[in-house]
């Protein structure tokens, strides 16, 4: 009988968007009359941009032709989509090598998939709050989890502790849940403990589009000496609404270089690319040509258009919550709001009388691990006319 | 620093296409003049099929609308198209709840990811010949490989020996590279030995839409307690061209559990739901609504007749050689054919012999593993003109 990998077993179960889901569902039958308005929906909800759904009309009518047909495409993307991706690389002053570039269905496919590389052995260092996928991808694989306290005392920004040590460093700016956006400093002393430490920094930059001051990286890789130690994370999800179309990608720079126990040198980027050959096919021609539509002249700004549409959004959750003298974090660079629930109330009492009294539906915030226990996330990704009656609501009730 | 996964280090490189593409370029520089013709390729040629792309063009037509947009969708596929899975499945005889059925990107992807459910102390049977993924996959993990010898003595269908204790064994049919396919009591043989060895067959049913004949089993799960003992990977890239596309689901039935070290017992079903929910984010709605076309009333005949224009390629390839009286494999129920060379040649001698003479390009059996030596790959994937002309070119050489 194989022995299956019971690692599994140590999983713990989340019952957060199930139970949150249950309570709706009470609060539904008993109150069919009330409006309920999802401000804890962490997903897009505007179409897909012009400039992207004629790239994918074109590239389908190509796949209808056998004189233009697409069969297997390299599984590391295609050139025409890595260049776009080197090009937009460039444009924030981060000079990249098409080669270090990996297209893929997804960042979480990414992320999970990339503690292939890695020994069991190792040591993991993962904030908290945080994202379960970084957490539960180390479990099933049975490696030793620390976890770094992010709080109100260092604005959800947690910083290396020079006394532990870690060898793989998770690390999500603009952070989901919190919204904190780490400065370049900052991510100057995380590169410089990884580089002193000889650690990996796993750097979730999904939000990355959220960034709307010059001054903050909007990649590691702004940081000098971040290609000896970090590999990044990206994704269209919520650049240009892609969570249902499917498309990130993922840097390995060249320079990341470990020493192998018997001394030969190897070289992350080369076990990327032997792993993504060997388990992956590559993203449809289709989608990757609906992506490359991104990185147009056109599709910048029609993207920059979408993400602002969701930035005014959560400015507009911020300003309510300020005129109602309530602390929270985020809501700038970052779709995601993370208030303090008001009057001391814990994550899922707040869930209960936002509910209750406004029926309006968040994420507790200890979802997202201890540090969240008293927070709630709000988000702007709902439309603008429900985010103001919610922000009404919230008046109505709060002030 | 942090220990890699240096099992990386014990994978071999593989040269085989990058030999064939040196050996080809070189000839086509002394013999600028000379047609070649690729009868080696692996990738579909056809277009996609209209009721696809009508879907795909659909799909997109929704997604650029607000009310009829789709964001994150279910990570194992959504019902339409589990539920078109499961009705084809029922036309063929096989009973299948759609919980059992995962959609994904690619069958390279879950036969590849499939591994992460085993602990790494399993004992692995895989045949050669072989597709090279099953062995670099356990390579990666550092899991112990038996090869199962495939030959001309028993058709390329080698059945299990009693006296040898596999966990995990890897079974593919119709077979590539060999095109070889299991009889119903074939399978029988070897679902009973995996019951007996409380083993799990892993098979691999990419070609089963090449099968022309109800007798031949196009699952694993038509033998009665396969449930039990095996999980079976499909794909849509050779039944209706999907090679860039990109759509395929694996079956993983609910009866197929465990007992862990500590009695529990573990349901494989749950475990991949909580791998794909955890390290996936689901196939591109767009995609999913082309894949679903493919098993309309329409989608199936358009399916049949492209499979069948490959088909009777193979066929044309097949009824050559039995005219020029050489022995082969496979190319009735499968793309595949599977040559012995003539004249004792080995296969890089008759890959050599055949492009200097004929400037016809094949695939040298011996890069499939040590019993593919003095075999040659041709496939029906070329169009019908170019097969013909190939045919004529054999004839030349080899009659």
């Amino acid at each position: 009988m194989p022995k299956l990998n019971e690692h599994y077993q140590n999983l713990k179960e989340s019952y957060l968007f199930s139970d949150i889901a249950k309570r709706v569902n009470a609060f539904t039958a008993a109150h069919p009359d009330k409006k309920i308005i999802r401000m804890g929906i962490g997903d897009v909800t505007l179409p897909l941009m012009p400039e992207v759904v004629s790239a994918l009309h074109g590239a389908i009518d190509e796949m209808a032709n056998a004189a233009s047909f697409h069969g297997y495409g390299p599984e590391q993307g295609y050139d025409f989509l890595r260049g776009a991706i080197q090009g937009y690389y460039a444009g924030h002053g981060v000079s990249l090598d098409p080669d270090e570039i990996f297209v893929s269905d997804g960042a979480k496919s990414d992320v999970g998939n990339i503690t292939d590389l890695f020994d069991v052995g190792n040591v993991v260092l993962i904030p908290d709050p945080v994202y379960p996928v970084y957490v539960d991808t180390n479990v099933m694989d049975g490696r030793e989890v620390l976890y770094l306290n992010a709080n109100a005392e260092n604005g959800f920004l947690p910083m290396p502790n020079p006394d532990i040590h870690a060898d793989l460093i998770y690390l999500c700016s603009p952070n989901n849940p919190t919204g904190a956006v780490y400065t370049l400093d900052q991510l100057k002393a995380w590169v410089a403990y990884a580089l002193e430490h000889k650690a990996v920094i796993l750097f979730d930059a999904a939000y990355e589009a959220f960034i709307g001051d010059d001054s903050l990286p909007r990649s590691i890789f702004a940081v000098e000496g971040a290609k000896k130690c970090a590999i990044e994370f990206c994704s269209l999800s919520k650049t240009a609404g892609f969570t249902g179309t499917r498309c990130a990608y993922t840097v390995v720079p060249r320079e990341l270089t470990m020493r192998a126990s018997d001394g030969e040198t190897l070289s992350l980027n080369r076990m990327w690319l032997r792993r993504q050959t060997t388990k992956f096919n590559g993203v449809s021609y289709i989608i990757q040509r609906g992506a490359a539509a991104v990185f147009s002249d056109e599709g910048v700004r029609q993207s920059r258009e979408m993400v602002g549409y969701y930035k005014a959004n959560a400015r507009l959750i911020a300003d309510t919550l300020s005129e109602l003298g309530i602390r929270y974090f985020g809501g700038i660079h970052s779709p995601y709001i993370w208030m303090e629930c008001p009057n001391g109330m814990k994550s899922w009492e707040f869930f209960d009388y936002l509910l209750e009294n406004a029926a309006v539906v968040g994420t507790p915030g200890a979802g997202f691990g201890v540090n969240g226990e008293g927070y709630f996330r709000l988000t702007g990704f709902s439309s603008r006319e429900q985010t103001a009656e919610a922000m009404e609501r919230f008046k109505a009730i709060l002030k």
